[in-house]
């Protein structure tokens, strides 16, 4: 249940102030990728804050992603490079906020919840886009990068977003962020498989479990990809001007993922309780039937067990010959088994058409 | 569960490009309708894509069909040939997609499911539509051709849309489409019925999951064609040039349609969720009526065992007059077996005034 | 479940064509009724379609009305002479339609649904009502024809719509077929009480297949009724040109009616629903007790059964004084039967205190 | 469940005919109150309908109180004297409206429903509202007057709403009619609380009964103070001429009211199911410690009966020395009781160590 | 469940009437903080409400601040020196009022909730503010004054809202009392997590009331946080002229801060849901468990007790040779242990092969 907890600062630290978090993570890295021009890339990796600041102040397109948690003075430094709004830096600070997007005169923000499954279990990384006219900030917590493919796939030429501006270049990451979650989701679907099967085989006790696990972490992934959806489709509604025409039809399709990532996450809720119902409904079966010849059985003897009672009474046949006559005829015991096996086969007659056994 | 798998690109793979897909599948083929004139229709069956760029630089109108899944080569021919947007083309190549609408400078884009029964089984196909002023491109993935029927049509005359114009073709094409969902979910009200029969005659006991899995086709269904009634609607709000006033009422009776499958589709599954509970009901009457029986049974025998083993224990009776006198009696045994019989009267009657058994 | 077969034309077919349904039906009836002036009113019962053409041509307004199905035939001879559009024809002759509102240039289209109880299974029959600025056609399936008053007051005079215009008079039939669900709903909400009754007094067997047949009546009305609210609204909202000012109040005051039938469905839902449980809890409570009844009897006897078997093995007194020397003991008897007492009391108290009796 | 039923007029009698009921009921009485001037109010309690007109012609504003529910006639009177609508009129007669809002040229007529607690059940009464500049005419059915203490107030002087306009005596007036909601859900807070307290300690069989009880009232009050929000909010957006901008912020105060009473009934409605909840899962796990415990015991005595049982058998010892030698041993008994405690010992500790008892 | 009780004046008090209410509270105290100039901040504690007056007077921002309950008396010579709306202040008297925000001619009015936890339970405080261009006005009920480091942080210097204005001061205080809702559900989380680990090792019986208790906090909490969502929205939405646009983001920031507590109650309302789903599950399973291996047990004794009780039977072995011939069988005894044994085996092996064991 841990990656609920937020990050929030101490109640009442004004908005916009930097607190600086102690905990253990591995370092921060920064790589700079700039267009110089048609043909040419150029990427920096580990790259300090302060040697950023001459290609801001280039003409060329910029784009700077920062890897793992930076720490507050050198998100300070970058904030103030970038001119960057000081709530948004909080927030990049504070990770686990909510999917969101903002605009800061000419400067858009946006954030996005990037899902990836370490060790079986799904976690959730921030990821935080800065976006003005001619540069792009991009921070990553985890150690995991994202974009790594993409900056090869700049280096290497081939569709490459160069030309086609710095919005082009956003939608790339904003698509590659979003496509994370069908891998994700795809493991959930696998999952599901392999439950149905354990459940129609009824071989593992500890299914039950599983599936609680599994409606847990698809109630948690739909709390933070839900507000995904609304970020892109306000992206598209707001007319921005840092968006140009011809990316619009790309942002639908990033949308149209989103929704696509929604469905699945609302589909597999759906089978996980469906599994659920199944699994109850196999287990009350079960234990139904067990019960049912259980105790057809123990009917079933109960009336014998008696009869066999009644000759096992001790009256003084001597004292009269109303008691127990039985005993003394010649055919008695013979009777009373044929009586036994009449009545067992009667009974079981009886629950047979009753469709009881 | 496989009909979940979404045929998505490797991660990263810039939009529009289209990746080839490794799967052993029938060959595609096209099918090219030109209309010469108002009297004449020119169908040409397992056309090259190359033969049909003459038709499309003629002005008649031309309805390009491709049944099956074509290679990414033959796609990209294709949609250089028509011009169709590279993402559109993406979205025709890798199926799955969620029902949705697109217009690109004066084209429209819309990609609907067509439900099939194949072997007692729900499958859905994508159908994909391109159309600008003059011609119309449909793709088809799977071996059936759902327009088999109004090329027939189309040859014999009557009831024609060539001279309606494309808008109109486009109308009848997405209403055959459409309308496969009748005979589909017919087919869900027959087995609600036969279930429903099934369950009062108490016959089956696989029925439980003939529901489940029901149900769980059902949820499908509802995934992928709640989004088509949202694309007619779609169509129908835009006010594209390319849609005449004279076919709105036609797309508008479209559009009922998708309603009422969407209303199909939730009365079913209310009407499942329903049988279920009648299904857990008679069980669970079955399981307390076999469970009330069988322990009145017993309780009635326990006291009577009882009783017999009472009169089976060994005391001296040459001790004392005090130990077991009753054996001694002359009508000892006939009582004892008069109150057996009375107590067992005694408590069925009481179950029975109790209406216990 | 049969009424839910919606009757649509073969796959393919093109809208608009009326194909000939083959069922055994009663002929349908065509009832005319003309304003003469603001005094006269003339009724012609049976009709031929081809006679109402020269009251068409009059200025008068008029009202046609066809009571059953009419043959494909002839209603493609009232559809021409009347100038309907063919897609609302065919909705008029495959029934089973969704309500709806269409307006095609200058006329309007309405389908209702009437419900009517028949033989205690509520059926709905449909509505249709064309309208332009002088006449109104109206269609209702099945063999009782809801107007049948109307036409009485219209020609006895009184509260008369006849100068009050065609759209007054499409009021006064909409109202008519909208109330109509206030009785049928009437007849669920006595059928509730008397499953409460049975319910309380636990006299029936049946009970839960009457609830869930009624719950499931209630879903399939509600299917059906829902849509009519948003016709009406529809037609509030449109603002057409047939419905003058002075009308709109009575519209309204069929909106809320439709909003009151609706009110009453979800309501009397929620109280089958209720019901259910109510129901389930009382059986499941009945259950509890029997078996907490049944067990603690049982649990009564096991030890004093097991104390008389105990006194009834067979241990060699004579071999030694510590087998068993109780059976010679001359209170032995009357000891043991003390001690049986003693426990049985003994466990009656523990569970009296516990509750468990 | 007898507050359902609508009092609706025979199917098919024209909107706006006022049909009279036959029911006895007490009769009604008109209260008119007159503001003279700023500083005099006139009251006249049972005045004649007739009585009033004179009151209507002077310029002062005239408040006028139906209580209880007149008789067709003198509602016709009523209703041509202030020249109200005949639609809205009928409202009045037929009860059992859902709350609404409704303007009819100059004239504004709101229906709301006061709730009453009479012997412990919940009655809703109509209560509606006539207005237009300068006069407001109010019915109320029932036999308790709600404005009983509004008249004393307005007698009396001090905050009395005759000098702010005849649209703030209506604020008053709904005021009263919504605020009576308060003192009703408290009434059901307080039953929550006795409900709730009865589970803990486990008293009450009825329990059970009284929360469906309970939920059922609670659906019922929802759905008919539902509507009456919307009736506020209506209100307040339509901008009606008859209310002047400085009532808006005590009508704005009156909708959070309305959405304070639902919130309570919603949040009782959970609470409801809550306790339902609570109360089964006590049952539940009394049921299921009571035949845990029961179980425990039958199965600990079984093997100590079946082992009495063996020793009871007969087989003759003098036939060989295989035939039971153990009856013979001079420590035979003393060693099967040691047995018999052992194993019962032995089960006791087993079930402990599970935890089954 | 007695923070539901509103404190509402009795029913047909004229609104704006500020009524006493009697119950033993700590005195109220009133905290004055004038920003004199950018460098000075006048801080005065206990101040009287009518030496507020004079700075009210001045130029410079005001802020004055109402911990705990004042008395009508005072609320009323308050509301007068700074002219508040009457509405509004019996809405500051009246607390448990839900979120709102109110707009009186150029003042702002709006209502929060402060969720506190005070030995372990949640409880709510009105939080309440009066806003103009001047000045500030805050009420907050109960003893623990909420904006204590706030006033530290004005006095220190350092991020001092007072040169950003006074809609800027607002922001800090609402900040502050929204924030206010992560400690608390961070309590709720970390309760979550200790009711899962409990009912993982089933230590604990009361773990199902305290679920449902949580459950039931969670249920109020949302009912009363949820309009503070609405409240920041309508502030962002209204475009006030008391909010400076440099100001909007930092309401944006707040805006978010509210839809992620909401978030997080909907979130642990599903955990909640689905704890009790597994805690139900558990002692189901394990019920079930328990059953089962009883009555195995007492199904394997039965058949052999039988067989014991048929071997006790007292036929005459003199009478005939049929008579239990068995009983004189040397190797009798020996015999009937070993069938004995036997049906043991067999029956266990059975139950394990099936898989009941």
């Amino acid at each position: 249940m841990s990656f609920f907890t937020k990050h929030y600062p101490p109640l009442g630290t004004p908005p916009g102030t930097l607190v600086e978090r102690h905990r253990e993570e591995p370092p921060y890295r920064i790589r700079l990728v700039d267009f110089l021009d048609e043909d040419q890339v150029l990427v920096r990796e580990d790259i300090n804050p302060a040697d950023c600041l001459p290609f801001l102040e280039s003409e060329s397109l910029t784009w700077v992603h920062v890897q793992g948690r930076p720490t507050a003075g050198s998100l300070r430094q970058l904030g103030e490079a970038f001119r960057l709004h000081p709530l948004a830096v909080e927030d990049v600070l504070n990770t686990g906020q909510r999917p969101k997007i903002e605009s800061f005169d000419h400067q858009l923000f946006i954030v996005l919840a990037l899902p990836l499954i370490e060790d079986d279990v799904v976690t959730l990384h921030q990821v935080s886009f800065f976006m003005n006219g001619v540069f792009l900030v991009s921070f990553c917590e985890g150690g995991l990068d994202p974009f790594h493919e993409t900056v090869k796939r700049l280096q290497g030429g081939g569709h490459n977003p160069r030309h086609r501006g710095v919005d082009f270049l956003l939608h790339s990451l904003l698509d590659r962020v979003i496509d994370q979650g069908f891998p994700v989701l795809e493991n959930f679907g696998l999952l599901l498989e392999e439950l149905e099967e354990l459940i129609l085989t009824g071989e593992d006790k500890a299914i039950l479990g599983k599936i609680h696990l599994l409606k847990r972490e698809l109630i948690l992934l739909r709390r933070v990809l839900w507000p995904q959806r609304e970020v892109i489709n306000q992206l598209l509604r707001d007319d921005s001007e840092l968006i140009r025409a011809e990316t619009y039809p790309y942002l639908r399709d990033c949308y149209d993922h989103t929704i696509q990532v929604m469905d699945l996450i609302e589909t597999y809720r759906e089978m996980a309780s469906s599994l659920l119902d199944i699994y109850w409904s196999s287990v009350n079966n079960r234990m139904n039937d067990i019960m049912r010849v259980l105790t057809v059985i123990s009917t079933i003897f109960i009336p014998l067990t008696f009869i066999a009672g009644l000759y096992g009474m001790n009256f003084d046949r001597n004292a009269s010959i109303w008691n127990m006559p039985e005993l003394g005829w010649s055919l008695g015991y013979p009777l009373v088994l044929l009586i036994m096996v009449l009545v067992a086969l009667g009974m079981l007659l009886f629950f047979r058409r009753k469709d009881w056994l």
